[in-house]
């Protein structure tokens, strides 16, 4: 149950009610609302008088969901908003991994040159054996902040785990939370007391209820600015890495409040299917696309296999722009 | 391996060297071809004087992969063509099951309306529980082939085991196997012996794999019409009845020569996420889609949930025109 | 729901009911029974006279449901039962396929040795892929009728799809419905008029719901000689064939009363791992096993992998002696 | 590759090798060992002198091979030894969540009075949904360790996430890396820092290979005393919670010579199925087990569903023994 309080409400009462009853307390720019468990159905009593406004739900989808918020929310980045009514669908392109300053910089005049705004790469790659390349760290977050910054980029970039997370929020403007890490709550606990747009990818094994869930962590800890990846679950069929879960992303569009941005790198794991999934996730009217690309895919240290050459790239997202206009939206 | 022979060979020779090595033996309209297991890499000693060329597989995928024969094969249904070098994307509409004269009849007349050329709709549905509406049966059949033939319409019906198998091929233009019957031999051979063109929907638990293996049992008994229909495959995911697996499409498109054709209504199992999904499935440059719609979706004896409304059909296939030209496709 | 008859009502008024209502009827040795969807939970008022005893359930798992019958049901073959009260586990042993006379009486013989009772053995094998061993047909099955009865010993075998069936029926004593046949209701419905065991594996992506439906269709036809086979279903993990699913069995030794077969053979699909969940299977009390074992497997025209040599099944039946015993079973 | 040094090489020459070939370095009571990407096949030349054994892997799975080292690791805590050659199968009880002072020495008197020799139970429990009960945290730490020392017991207990992982190794003899957490490399690095025994539960999303690359991880940080746990994984059946992987379990005990320890209770999710899951694991010859017992299951705050009541577990724990004694083991 989300509770609205009445205006008359002070901050101080409201933490009162909070502590007494168990709630979560969440400070809204122009309201201060109490999270309960979804099991509350019904007010307590000695509450009606200091209530606005409240919503019952069925599970614990709660904040993100449309019937507390009938719209899809906006993720401000500086100038640039992502959901919202902007009808926008932002790609965000660059290789899995920073491996070298010329590396990233060309990277970003790729990314730039195909007039797109958000650079992604990663600088901890802790990846699952310890005997393959893990990353630059800190380094690498530093040429890749460099690199955005020379070409005028705002920068993604993933945390694997706790031990990296501020270096990570320090340099980046979205902070990716990896598929591996989706229910480390030292790292939802940390991004929810900062006001830094985060990046949720979902389990390859997680449900779209967990994933929403790990949502929900976030913004009752009082980031709004959330926003849901999908990019790919792992099931029985073995041609591709993954299986790219449209049918989720379309439960998702019809329930949630949260901007959904698709990953069709991740899922395929294979550069050859890229093009045709980016396309019909752009049909799909999402709020955005991660994209792998890389100055010379055969060259890469981590997911050699799945990176665009820069050719590749710059042709299919020239062919997004029909297919979101085809649909209302545009790419940028 | 393929092996197509000297066009000198004649058929009684084919058919002794075919005996000989326990090959299978195709006639195609050109040529005659033997289709050995795809563990032999090289061409017996004594056959090298009958042969004129050969292809060699990785694996059982042979006749259908794209080594063997570089594009889309096409599939013809009278003056309609599937697949092939005609950039059309077919959409197939209809309700889940024949129910009646009056509701098939105006489903003909919706998918008429619509500019589209092929009716669908089941008449044997032998589901999955022995206490639930089981179709009309042969009678359904009737009514559908008259439906579909007062409106100039092509007729695709499934079937689900062998024992309707000849009233199906008998009314319908398209025999739809159905994914839970993927795997009978007994129907795949029926089919390979006729020249209707055959439609094989995925197992939900099955491979991509497997799936073009059960088209090589079709196309090397000899009918080349041949489709394959993704219609979602079984994970751990429930919002939605099944995960529709776009990755293994895009793996389809690159790998197999065969059209491919879509189901998002029994992917998704909702109504409200086919629009998105079919725009998607259009997006992906597909051959064609099937989608449920029914005059009256709450009143409909089997699949409910997921049908759309006449309204909702006629917005969806306006919606598609865009996308499909936006990659240089038409719907029809 | 279940209805069952007042012992004065007869049979041609039951069936008058039956057509009324659209029910199912059964005709038991000591009783009628009238089944009708789940989805009702009230006697039809005008019904209340002619009911002795009625069952209400949550869904269509009903005739197989311990609400309806508390015990596990017994299946009779000859002076063999399975289930029932017995405290038996019967191991059903032999090769993939029948292929050689020399061959399957080599199985036998070691079978019988063993002190077994059953003999295991396809005679038709429509594989996945066109081009591999596809078995001996009816030749096969006169093979392995006369190697088990030189043996005095019952036989189970495989069907696929109709067009073997009734070759099966003949001369097996007990009919295994494949795997990839579960849902095929020509089979089903074939099975529910005979009284011959059936044993229905589960579809390798079928639900534990949709098994035991699969068993309501034969059970409400008319043949209460069911058995239920868990084989393995299909996950992302690649390091077995397939995943034994022993929660399943779990779960359905606790809400339905028939009797459990497990498959360790199938479900690993490597001979190293078989003992091991075999000794497993067995701890947990279900009523058989099928185990593959063939007189020379690196020889074997399918399946190779994972059949013991006769060496590996004496001793593999040996130790499961004492299992057995440990939670007051036997084995034979 | 694993490349054991010859006892001429001092650490020092060691440390530079390994830094000058980019290897890990491990120390061992009685060797240097480097460990080497698995791509490595061959040795290096200049290294030939220096090397006294090595052995080559086709994958990432080394350190934990039966290639390495041909039998089960034993792990040991104080006097009580896991694995090795002791033929024991070690029970680990308890609650899901230690809740009060009075539940877990009830819990603690109850696994004593069992002839059990480990106390299990979670003080950190930050679960899936925000809105739920989180765990007593450091006081439940307290709590659990104080109930344990006065039945004289061990402890195992959960890491969730890195911000409790200090606290739960002072207060615990076990680590136990949550299933979440499986990949979670600042909990990885830091449990092989120690030489305390870690347990790590298979993601329910996760791969055998991916499982074992996490020991991976932990060995060759330097920490021998390593176990795994399998605590099902998620698939398309909904009955229970999710899949036990004993096929998974069966090539785990074939291929790696970590002690694997099963908990039959999070896979089942109810605790109708967990005494026979429980039996079936035992008869697998495995090194122990975890079971969750509650004084009073319905008032538990987590899990409640699948936790037994004292009087099941005592009858669970009278029946394994008997099953141990038919494979030659013990219960402890």
């Amino acid at each position: 149950m989300i509770i609205q309080l009445n205006p008359g409400v002070t901050l101080s009462e409201a933490e009162s009610i909070a502590f007494a009853h168990k709630f979560i307390l969440c400070r809204r720019s122009d309201s201060l609302l109490l999270i309960t468990p979804s099991s509350l159905k019904k007010l307590p009593v000695n509450l009606e008088k200091d209530v606005k406004e409240s919503w019952v739900f069925d599970d614990d989808i709660q904040l993100s969901s449309k019937k507390f918020y009938n719209r899809t929310r906006p993720v401000t980045i500086g100038e640039l908003e992502i959901g919202g009514n902007h009808n926008r669908t932002i790609i965000m392109g660059g290789p899995c991994s920073v491996e070298s300053e010329e590396q990233i910089i060309q990277s970003a005049e790729l990314v730039k040159s195909c007039g797109l705004s958000v650079l992604r790469a990663g600088a901890f790659k802790p990846r699952t054996s310890p005997y393959s390349f893990q990353g630059l760290g800190e380094k690498g977050m530093q040429l890749l902040r460099k690199a955005a910054d020379g070409a005028g980029l705002k920068v993604i970039s993933e945390v694997k785990d706790s031990t990296h997370l501020e270096i990570v929020a320090e340099y980046a403007d979205i902070i990716q939370i990896g598929a591996k890490a989706m229910y480390d709550q030292g790292i939802l606990r940390f991004c929810s007391k900062t006001v830094k747009p985060v990046l949720i990818k979902r389990g390859f094994g997680s449900t779209v209820q967990e994933w929403l869930q790990a949502a929900e962590f976030v913004l009752s800890g009082g980031n709004e600015n959330v926003m849901l990846c999908e990019r790919g679950i792992r099931t029985f069929e073995t041609k591709s890495r993954f299986t790219l879960d449209l049918c989720g992303v379309a439960w998702v569009k019809q329930h949630s409040n949260l901007p959904v941005i698709l990953d069709p790198s991740h899922a395929m794991g294979y550069a050859f299917g890229v093009p045709d999934l980016a396309r019909a996730c752009v049909a799909m009217g999402v709020d955005g696309l991660l994209i792998e690309t890389h100055p010379d895919p055969p060259a890469a240290l981590s997911d050699a296999a799945q990176q665009l050459n820069p050719e590749e790239f710059r042709e299919l997202i020239a062919s997004l722009h029909p297919v979101a206009a085809a649909i209302g939206k545009t790419i940028c």
